[in-house]
């Protein structure tokens, strides 16, 4: 068997790494536009060859799209135009509603499957990739009622296979929760980052000063700008939404210090304390 | 040699710890108002007795000020009030500004050190206290000149064996700074943590979507709000500045999102990206 990882970077990179050990006798190769993502790729042993994308549509049992997600929207049309009966082609978009929705539009809908892995790091490209990446985390599989029984049951195989745990649901449901749950902490933190950076002209003063509570909120403004600008436009409503709910909050906390509020600003703290619960768990997992 | 810890928690804890090994012949006692935390404090071995504040200033040559910063606003003057001659107090406080006005007031103002170390986490109390929590961070001292010669070796001695490296700055730069690389970076947690679990009532939700990333950023809204709400009171002007700059920014990117400027959006990342290359600096000490 044949799979394809077309875009080759943390996470398609981190599929395939994932997958190796457990299925020997499979091909991994790759699709991408950077020569040097190529090279990367190949030296690290994600993919065993480099191919165009209609070759690797015409050889691959399953394609990975694992692209920005302005990519996939230009990409999955043409790879599914294009793509042989029984063959799959599963993305790995952190947004679903716009992408399921193109995919609707397409006679060979049933054999693609809307894929998100809730995992990934500040960092980018097959350099970034690492086996440990997907193993215990969670998975959303959007519409799956929409893919063929085939198609699915392959992605689902492949995924448990990574070590993740599947749940489903529908693409409105998705990004909705995203927009708070990821797409909002990457937005507070790119702001964070930047706050600090244009105040902080004396670049000593963050070395000196910065502790590691600094550090860990501020982590996620390393992030691919090329990478998330597609997305939050793609999740342009509920990313909006999430935002001016944070912003509001934060006035709210700004009033309360600016009135000497200590009520106000020790109620606020005290519920969001609260995400410690929920921390506990998703740390266990 | 008796070291006096005062409010033995998270900081002053992880204090005494660091410097056991070293100083096996120093008795730490301790003094706080909670019984629960006199008993971890003993069980844990980080102070050997429990002494009233006022016996403490009588045995102790160092009498280390590590409770929340209101309570030193209101403990510094009583101390220094009692503290026999060629003694010493430091505080720890996150806020350095109304702690050395309170104690320039003060006839023994040069058996005060004012000192704030560069470290923590979201944990507070004896039990969070753990002996690697100092090595390897930076710790200022503010206003050096105004303490006395003897009180400042001994302090400074102390602060380099428990592995840390010495800044010195005003009150005014320091609570100036620690607005951007601490204050701010703590509020946008917690609001970020009541954003999501205003919104998301469902908790299976987050435990199902949040990755890595999320815990990360939000980890700082577990600390402790009674600690939290003094600091931003005192440091409120420089806080709230950095709020507001925090917030203009937020609304900016809003816009952009809004009005699909993807130029501004991708402005806005690529030049918060420029924090990678602070983090690697502050992740290396």
């Amino acid at each position: 068997m044949i799979i394809s990882i077309v875009g080759i970077g943390l996470l398609g990179g981190s599929f395939a790494l994932s997958l190796r050990e457990k299925y020997p006798n499979i091909k991994f190769v790759g699709v991408d536009t950077s020569v040097v993502n190529q090279k990367i790729a190949l030296a690290k042993g994600i993919v065993d060859e480099i191919v165009s994308l209609d070759e690797a549509l015409q050889i691959s049992e399953l394609n990975v799209l694992a692209t920005p997600v302005d990519a996939i929207n230009k990409l999955l049309p043409y790879m599914l135009d294009r793509i042989p009966d029984d063959r799959t082609i599963m993305d790995l978009g952190s947004t679903k509603e716009l992408i399921c929705r193109l995919a609707d539009l397409h006679p060979k809908r049933s054999q693609f499957v809307a894929v998100h892995p809730m995992a990934g790091t500040e960092n980018s490209g097959p350099g970034a990739a690492f086996k440990e990446l997907l193993p215990n985390k969670n998975v959303i599989i959007c519409d799956k009622e929409k893919s063929s029984p085939d198609s699915l049951v392959l992605v689902e195989t492949f995924l448990r296979d990574a070590g993740m745990k599947i749940h489903y649901m529908t693409p409105v449901e998705h990004d909705l929760h995203l927009a708070y749950v990821s797409h909002l902490s990457h937005i507070s933190s790119f702001a964070l980052g930047l706050t600090v950076l244009d105040k902080e002209q004396d670049e000593k003063a963050i070395f000196d000063m910065a502790s590691t509570g600094f550090s860990s909120t501020v982590r996620l403004a390393k992030s691919s700008p090329q990478m998330w600008a597609p997305i939050f436009d793609q999740n342009k409503i509920n990313v909006s939404k999430a935002l001016g709910d944070y912003i509001e909050l934060l006035k709210k906390f700004k009033d309360a210090i600016d009135n000497k509020d200590l009520e106000t600003s020790l109620n606020f703290m005290n519920r969001a304390n609260d995400i410690g619960r929920i921390l506990a768990g998703i740390e266990k997992k």
